[in-house]
């Protein structure tokens, strides 16, 4: 697969600045480019690599100085991601056509048009599969699993009983749809185990990372709301509700209840106590802990959290805490020999 | 399947009040609801969704206000785990009976009776599965894995060779129970693994969330001791014992040759360092990281962990950082001009 | 398999004291060990186990006081680990020998002499398995994937296309290799797929733990570099590098396009933003959250991140805040007293 330099930049809406018939075959970082591909530079940390890059043309904003073949746009990074678009294979290149004749499906199970079904899945009773859904190999989905059209399950997921799937949801390898919520009910110094009756709903355009766990609710439904994004290794328990648009980084998790709203992000290992409201448009910076409610639009960072800056302007004084020590033990001193002197007078005057 | 409120009633040792006939289908939270539903009220900051829920019947504390129909107890939110077990459906109408046809089962392994095994189920050489268990579609038990009665294994668990579950032992999907520990010794700048020859023993009444993982012994056992509940993602490293009625929750991790002592509760996204022993019913609050031995008893919080009164009155201190601060600067004025004035009168006095 | 307690001193070069004959049949730590078994003593804490173990003979430092039956050595624990090492039995031996029946290859695949392939493995078009390399029951390598000789990879394990791993690597159960890395464009408040057209690469001598995932990179490559180690449940994202010998334990998470260097230690649950370098043979301690640059052979702790030993002398700081604000307290009322009487003479002076 290649393209004409003058192709990319009429596809990527830019302006050539080089020879129109270069082939390019390839796109990457400046880094790791090879003769023949494109590149790009978005931050200018990395410019001096442009200099050292054996890219054969780059995407740089207007006004950028280089002499080398490039193609100039407003925002070299989207143009970017264009770029890459035009080499993505199309992911149906990737699965085979066709249910594959070691898949169990079982025979209540009902596969819309186009349907392509790996090795060794195991598709349940009552299950529905919507027009071109691709269902990866070794995947599990229980009995009366539903998927809308277009959903590209990978490889060894597993859908337990009854859980929903909105059309083009993506499901990288390893995650676990519907697993048990983790309820119990102490009673004699034992847990005996709460059944967890209710399932998952996983909204249009909802993307789940590999080996991310999202437990089904106790009872009603644990939701992730249309155009959410959950990365690798996230937990989501039981009962909670993932707000539309919402992104949520690798190896955070939520607990029960709580409720993260509209177009928030969480960056990576942050936790959520449960039962507790998130409102739309939050900003919660890495390793943050969250044990209330957080208003709409705030960003916040800590453990507990708190708004960004002051936990930014804490965590300085924190670093000075040693030489207010020290001020202290001097002003101690310095207020004890004030004392002293004081006291001396006093006796002297008397 | 649906029950008269009455009868629920009866059931959960409450008093009705409403009409005895009302056909009840299902539970669920006062917000979800349905008609036909029965919810509960358990928590006083839900109770203006008592007046806006759709459910035909509440669970209530006796006392509390409300017109509707409704069952009268003293425990509503452990009255409402009951109605619920009321209405689950039994896990084994979700695995169908019998040995799938495409399961691998060795000829040296012996199976229980009533066991039912799912399709794509690897069952190693001499391994052995009591009565009733339950293997899910597409797990892998290698040699020599013992599975005492009662077991549920859902669907895509690994459990590796030699490892040992007690009765009634139920493990979510994605759990590895069996990898090898984390063991490697380090020899001219490269590390040498040191095989792990242990096992892993999961006690009877054990529970693992999904995609948990569970190292083996480097030699002697990984233990989880009866009635120990582990959440989704857990870490739990080679050597370590968790004792009997412990709670692990999600995301949380316990390095090598540790010892977690009976009817301790971790919260989220703990870290346990290796090496260390923590005493009988401890509570850890989330995203502590505990990194020496815990007394009996102890509730602590915080990295590294302390007590979690003083955990709470630090972090109000850290709070107030600023504040503290300012105060030093102010009274450094304040001494210096002090030191001034009785420098000044000295000098005059001289 | 046993061994006399001499030939075991003869392979782990250590000194007999006791009866040449004793026959050994295995291997513990000298809480869990039983009769017939060989343990060790290398950390002085252990001491009084001893005294209480059931083990036939014991790896003591030369000098240590005991009576029983042992071998005496420089360093007790190594050569502990190179017992182990005898009595471990060879992976070949769990793994039946040839390509299981069931498993799917596709006929464009090519498999080296010696490869086993487990039950349910699905191998895609044109992967490419070197020789001896051995693939547990249910693995899924999608189209492209190429394996140098000698690889382990245990059931489970999901290997996504055009993924490359060199010789010897281990993958344990459940992990995934070239999940997609998490990239997004936010267009019209909405997030569009970026397609991550990168593979990974695992360099020789590479181990993967259980269920830890590695992104693919977006163009070009994730690399996991020689020798180097990932624990359980790590998360390595989208493009980035981990050096040579460094070794990442459980619950860590790379953010995207960070580089780690050589020989560096991350503890557990450690967090690394994205786009930063770490230094040969940093190392970081458990929960850390690196935000920044770090310096070749920093050793580091804290959430950000500081010296270890500026973090521990700040965290002694910490812990007395409250004492502290009494002092800022107490200073307060003592200045102003000062100020009080100063005011008073100089009052009467005038």
């Amino acid at each position: 697969m290649s393209f004409s330099l003058e192709s990319i930049a009429q596809r990527i809406g830019g302006e050539l600045d080089g020879p129109s018939g270069l082939e390019i075959c390839g796109v990457a970082g400046l880094e790791d480019a090879c003769e023949g591909e494109l590149s790009f530079l978005a931050r200018s940390r990395y410019r001096p690599q442009l200099h050292s890059t054996r890219a054969s043309a780059v995407i740089l904003k207007r006004g950028e100085e280089f002499s080398g073949p490039s193609i100039r746009v407003d925002d070299p990074y989207l143009s970017f991601l264009q770029a890459i678009e035009l080499f993505a294979r199309p992911v149906v290149e990737i699965f085979e056509p066709g249910i594959h004749p070691s898949a169990v499906v079982h025979t209540t199970a009902k596969l819309g048009a186009g349907v392509r079904v790996g090795p060794f899945v195991s598709v349940g009773a009552e299950c529905e599969i919507g027009d071109d859904c691709i269902i990866g190999a070794g995947c599990v989905l229980m009995r009366g699993v539903k998927l809308a059209a277009g959903c590209l399950i990978y490889p060894r997921v597993t859908i337990r009983e009854e859980c929903v799937l909105g059309a083009r949801v993506i499901v990288q390898p390893g995650a676990v749809i519907g697993s048990d919520g983790f309820g119990f009910a102490k009673r004699d110094g034992r847990y005996r185990k709460i059944p967890q009756i209710g399932n998952v709903v996983l909204e249009d355009d909802v993307e789940v990372g590999a080996n991310t766990c999202i437990d089904r609710a106790t009872t009603g439904r644990t939701v992730i709301a249309a155009g959410a994004k959950l990365d690798n290794l996230v937990q989501i328990a039981h009962n909670v509700r993932v707000g539309e648009h919402t992104v949520i980084s690798a190896q955070s998790g939520i607990s029960g209840s709580s409720k993260i709203g509209r177009h928030v992000v969480l960056a990576g290992q942050v936790g959520v106590s449960g039962h507790i409201e998130i409102g739309d448009a939050v900003q919660i910076g890495g390793k943050s802990g969250i044990s209330g409610n957080v208003a709409e639009g705030s960003v916040i960072s800590g453990i507990p959290a708190r708004d960004h800056r002051e936990w930014r302007r804490l965590n300085a004084h924190y670093g000075r805490l040693g030489r207010y020590a020290n001020e202290i033990a001097q002003m101690r001193e310095r207020i004890a020999r004030l004392e002293r002197m004081r006291d001396a007078e006093t006796t002297e005057n008397a």
